[in-house]
């Protein structure tokens, strides 16, 4: 049995060890560092663990139990029978925070000022009606073929538990069978020249973006980004120290511009949040950009997989005849939501490095089993199977939203042009204060969607409030619901 | 099917789509993006992905064929048929190298310092000779309870996956019942008054040790380390900026002084890599510094889970009652090689600024499905079963190894008194040149170990050698074997 009490800090400071042994399991208890109704040492047990006769023990569980501490039965074991009157405070001073480096501060700053109004609310909504939330992001899981799934995963999970001598904790920069994989599947879908060498496999894209952000920007360095764009990844800019430049993007995506800077991320495929899709005068503006002014580019194909209509353009990697892209996708809106599994396609001389940043948090990959999952399943064609039939799936509801979207509340957004992804995005065409009206009513009636603002002018007197909304979660009865109750409830 | 080719490229630069598509394919192919065997779309399928008339599709298939490059059969589809005379070369210039950040050229420095010598020479050992690795760390394999884990595994899985509406990401803090799992183990086993709440889980103790660097050292800050000590965490510290003043150790751990530092990582319940247990005055010598300092204190308990004899004393964490100690705490040596949990306790005003750091690279956690079945088996009592077995397996191993060092090698190495651990160390007796000749001669004949150095005199003149002997993965007949081929080989 692992047990511990201090018993050698009380034998330091009591006359014998038996008061040392009482002392210490008395505080313990009354400490709540045993609870009640924890199992004690048998005496024998207690005693061979600190060296005790088992007399000594005996002696002190019945001062214990005498005074109501613990309690005996035969056959039953000892447990502790003690409530404390009230849980111990164990408050700490706030000290530490006085310790923080300049990434910790502008860590917590940034966290103190995330305020998403909207999860701010509670909501409680009357009888008869019903909440819709279009916030609820990420893959589908009604439709998620768990079981032939799951078959794949305890098939992969014998492999790695087999008992053989080997170490199986696989390669910092991924499983290989998953790199190629990728790798094939990028070359077929996606018209990327990719190597599984220039692959590495993360915990989702944003450990991605995070490491490149540690391995590119410097506190005061110059990092473009998009507006309205991804702000998780605009934080982890931030807390790195960079500097962010606000690139104004339009229904075309991003507006290239002569931008100073070393670091350029960029949605072109599906822009975050609006949808837009980067058109080709642009990827090769963006391009050109970083080649004179000696930059990367960090290319987020976060949600392009999923095209419900309309031509595909090549991702920027594609044209990168310099090296100079990181391309980064993500299983995220694939599989399932727990499993986090993102990669990036890197220039050659930089996959070594990148393997030494995600070693010093991780030296080996902490999602093996998954890892070595999707890969079988790549390979056995069920991932191209899946994404056939999620793609019909989501391109009903796409199509419903849409249509509903545009019938039902054109006069108030301003919807963007979009042909793939899973949220539909519009820009709010009335004052920003007729929308907050607007937002409150709606989430009063349990209908909630996800957000973004821009400063409309450049002397930030206008906000501009956009407005996205997530399907692949709600059923096509739930879209139709939601979609006619934003339209009865309005501005009243 | 899911299927690109710059088409969009080409006809901005062609004056037909015809011949677009030709060279977009064509190539797609010479390039190797779509190499020998590929399967590619059907004529209507690519017709309809670029809006393309049939017609036109199938005149550019025909070519593609009349030249070599595909081959089509009436209902087995089209194929790629060329094989490009040599793999396209793919070179990236090196000049994203010149855009690392002071972090990134800091690691990368430290990764090129990084030689193992032993790692280096490549074993070929004769007919008859067999190799006895005692390098291999982690747990023993063979003993463990596959079968039972993977019951529990495969239970969690069917939870998360079915196909519920629910979104199960999880917390950034790591599963809720993982973390009560963990205080209650803790309260019992180590005495720490640890609260759930205080309690966040990481992908391992690297993750954890990684960011509390990032929280807590700028550029330039002094942290105090073991010398010798874990160099993992020495070279995370040092990329982050930290200066690292070595503190030296004797058979009793650290010996505490009067250092001018914010930060100090120790590992006071074993110390790494001599299994040295720090004594009950040096521990509370550490804590009045921290205390007078102002500092933290990163306690990595890593290795006292199997204590083999003697007693156990109280980790630092117990004795901390100014919120001081960071405790963490790992299962990397009682689980599976490629399970990667592990936790820090945490001050309760520390907990909220780590789920941001952590959350920077992953919002929530990667490994959720082995947290979940840990969590699981630790509430069945199936974790102790498995470590009072794993404790009279090692304890075994343990006395066989210590016994026959000392009686075989005493000659040569200093062995270091410890009681508890995966590991047994000792001080090379000899020279340095001497250690080194051993080592190769060792090494020819397949015997391998860890090992560290530190300079001896102030005036860095000598270097002393030491070695670690992991048993956890050898039989009891591989560990004979080896220390017996040791005393044979000698300085030969």
């Amino acid at each position: 049995m692992q047990f511990h009490i201090p018993y050698y800090s009380y034998l330091a400071q009591c006359s014998s060890k038996r008061l040392a042994l009482y002392q210490a399991i008395r505080d313990c208890i009354t400490s709540q560092v045993l609870v009640m109704e924890t199992k004690l040492p048998s005496s024998r047990e207690l005693a061979a663990l600190y060296g005790l006769s088992r007399g000594t023990v005996s002696e002190v569980y019945a001062m214990l139990a005498s005074e109501g501490y613990i309690t005996s039965g035969v056959g039953r074991g000892t447990f502790v029978s003690f409530q404390s009157p009230k849980q111990k405070g164990n408050e700490f001073p706030r000290q530490e925070l006085h310790l923080l480096s300049d990434w910790g501060v502008r860590l917590k700053e940034l966290q103190e000022q995330q305020t998403e109004p909207s999860e701010k609310i509670k909501v409680q909504i009357g009888g008869g009606q019903r909440a819709v939330n279009f916030q609820e992001f990420g893959p589908g899981i009604q439709a998620f073929p768990d079981k032939e799934w799951n078959r794949c995963l305890y098939a992969q999970a014998r492999l790695l538990t087999n008992g053989e001598r080997r170490s199986r904790m696989g390669s910092t920069l991924g499983d290989e069978a998953l790199r190629d994989s990728i790798a094939q599947y990028l070359r077929r879908a996606r018209g990327i020249a990719a190597k599984a060498s220039q692959i590495v496999i993360f915990n989702g894209s944003k450990q991605a973006l995070a490491l490149a952000a540690h391995l590119f920007i410097n506190p005061g360095d110059h990092v473009v980004v998009e507006s309205p764009g991804y702000r998780g990844v605009i934080d982890v800019f931030r807390a790195q120290g960079g500097r962010c430049i606000h690139a104004p993007i339009d229904g075309q995506g991003i507006i290239p511009d002569k931008w100073k800077a070393k670091l350029l991320f960029v949605t072109p495929n599906r822009q975050f949040p609006t949808g837009a899709v980067l058109n080709m005068e642009r990827r090769q503006q963006l391009l050109a950009w970083a080649s004179e002014n000696n930059a990367l580019i960090l290319e987020d194909d976060y949600d392009s997989v999923f095209r419900h209509r309309g031509k595909s353009l090549e991702p920027l990697k594609v044209l990168d005849s310099e090296g100079r892209v990181i391309y980064i996708g993500s299983f995220s809106n694939t599989l399932l939501p727990h499993i986090r599994i993102g990669y990036a396609v890197l220039p050659s001389s930089l996959v070594e490095v990148f393997a030494s940043a995600k070693a010093a948090f991780e030296p080996s990959p902490s999602n093996l089993l998954e890892q070595r999952t999707l890969a079988s399943w790549m390979n056995n064609g069920q991932y191209e199977r899946h994404l056939r039939r999620m793609k019909r799936i989501y391109g009903r509801k796409f199509k419903l939203l849409r249509e509903l979207l545009t019938a039902k509340l054109s006069s108030w957004f301003q919807w963007v042009e979009g042909d793939a992804g899973l949220s539909i995005f519009g820009w709010w065409n009335g004052t920003a204060d007729q929308y907050v009206q607007f937002r409150s009513n709606c989430l009063a009636a349990g209908i909630m969607w996800s957000e973004t603002c821009i400063e409309e002018q450049a002397d930030g007197n206008g906000i501009r409030y956009g407005a996205y909304f997530y399907f692949p979660r709600l059923s096509e009865e739930e879209i139709v619901y939601g979609v006619n109750r934003m339209q009865a409830i309005g501005l009243d």
